[in-house]
């Protein structure tokens, strides 16, 4: 095939907010990481009307460009209609497995738009709520107060992604999460800090590599004891120590991204929801 | 069609975090709302055996059960074969696209597994990390230092959804995001409160319905004034007054998911990234 790459305009559209749209069109670019694209996301397209001034509006781009590519998830038949007929590469993600489903299922398929990223199950989607309250609430040993009222304690050094890590699974998956950092002073003994120390099944550990907890650690603060090396090594040793003495699963956040992290998590603690 | 409903085991299968997976397959299931579903997601499926494993599972309960639906984003050939082999309905959400995607862009795909949700882009990345921690320390008007600095400053009365909405845009998009409270006191006054009042061009503001907001603040501090209609009513009535007064874009929590508000805030603000 072709060596050459242009760069391509991508429009990620959809009749809800297009989040869906741009998760799987995004994963299916990452398989083609020598081309270049444009992106644009197009969210609330609910009528045919507006689907034909976007739709204009790429076909004028298709004329001094490479083919655009559309990524769609809208429900309607009629405002599919309308993509379909444009100059673009229209991948309709949902179309295909849809009449797929109706079959196996013996059931119609509702056709309603945009109801993934709705509030959808009032239930889920106030506990994920609460989960985000509760999250800010217990942020880096904060308030020690309701750790025992946590699905999962993350803990580690200073640094190695706690917050990031117990926000999104607190936000995505409704999963009511305490940090607690793990300083100097804690690996003085062998036992785990005392506030955790009942709570050792509830704990999952962290860790970095002492390059990059040093080199986030220097943005904070340059040239301090905290930030070198040497630090950094001694409190990524002691900690996995600890956690390997008292059973606790850890996982390496230098060449993990927050989403991995959670997926490991919770596939370990067998809490996803 | 039929009208009687099962329950379906569905199995949501990847070989990287399975949030592509989980997010296409669901949006597919809301599309059949009368039927019942018991979700598992299984991610990390990189090896031959490893799949073979997990489709003896999977076979074993179709067996007693109907048709169990697999929705995956498996990459290799060889291990989405194991799949295909299953007595299950298998749907490859990145196969038959993958195929358009390389004759308009004449390149072959790489077919390397889960980079969807890895590190990817390290800035952009890093960018989402650093969104978080700022989200975190001008939470709910904590430090007006850097307001400045931010974004986008979401306004609003107590408890109308700031702090989720906040933690949403900077977790997946990256922005920087400060949160500012409207108090009783505010609502003296034609003027935004000081601190916001040089930054209006940043501001987007959040209302409620004031059953919903009562009912939200009651859970918090039942029996309050805080949370009777009355005050709810008389701050969303002054909150959208002063929204209006300023040109300030607005929109309602209540009907509306955080995934939606932000798409909405993204959309106004042109800051989607």
């Amino acid at each position: 095939m072709s060596t050459e790459h242009e760069t391509h305009s991508v429009f990620f559209v959809s009749d809800g907010t297009g989040i869906t749209a741009e998760t799987l069109g995004n994963t299916l670019l990452t398989q083609f990481p020598n081309d270049s694209f444009i992106r644009a996301t197009i969210p609330f397209v609910n009528t045919v009307e507006y689907a034909r001034t976007v739709v204009r509006h790429i076909d004028s781009l298709s004329k001094s460009q490479p083919t655009p590519l559309v990524f769609s998830t809208v429900v309607s038949d009629e405002i599919r209609e309308v993509f379909t007929a444009s100059g673009a590469l229209v991948i309709d993600l949902l179309g295909e497995a849809t009449k797929r489903l109706e079959q196996t299922l013996h059931t119609e398929a509702s056709h309603s738009p945009g109801r993934a990223h709705g509030q959808g199950d009032l239930e889920r989607y106030n506990a994920r709520m609460h989960a985000v309250e509760f999250a800010i609430e217990h942020d880096d040993g904060q308030s020690l107060r309701a750790l025992d009222r946590s699905d999962i304690i993350l803990i580690a050094p200073s640094r190695c992604g706690k917050t990031p890590t117990t926000m999104y699974l607190a936000l995505q998956h409704g999963v009511l999460v305490a940090n607690y950092p793990l300083i100097h002073e804690d690996f003085g003994s062998i036992e785990l800090p005392a506030p955790i120390a009942p709570l050792a099944d509830k704990c999952f550990g962290l860790l970095s590599t002492p390059q990059r907890l040093s080199e986030v650690r220097t943005q904070r603060r340059p040239d301090s004891r905290y930030a070198s090396l040497d630090q950094c090594r001694y409190e990524l040793r002691n900690a996995e120590e600890m956690y390997r003495r008292h059973g606790i699963p850890f996982v390496n956040s230098a060449s993990k991204s927050i989403e991995e992290m959670a997926s490991v998590i919770l596939h370990s603690m067998s809490l996803r929801k």
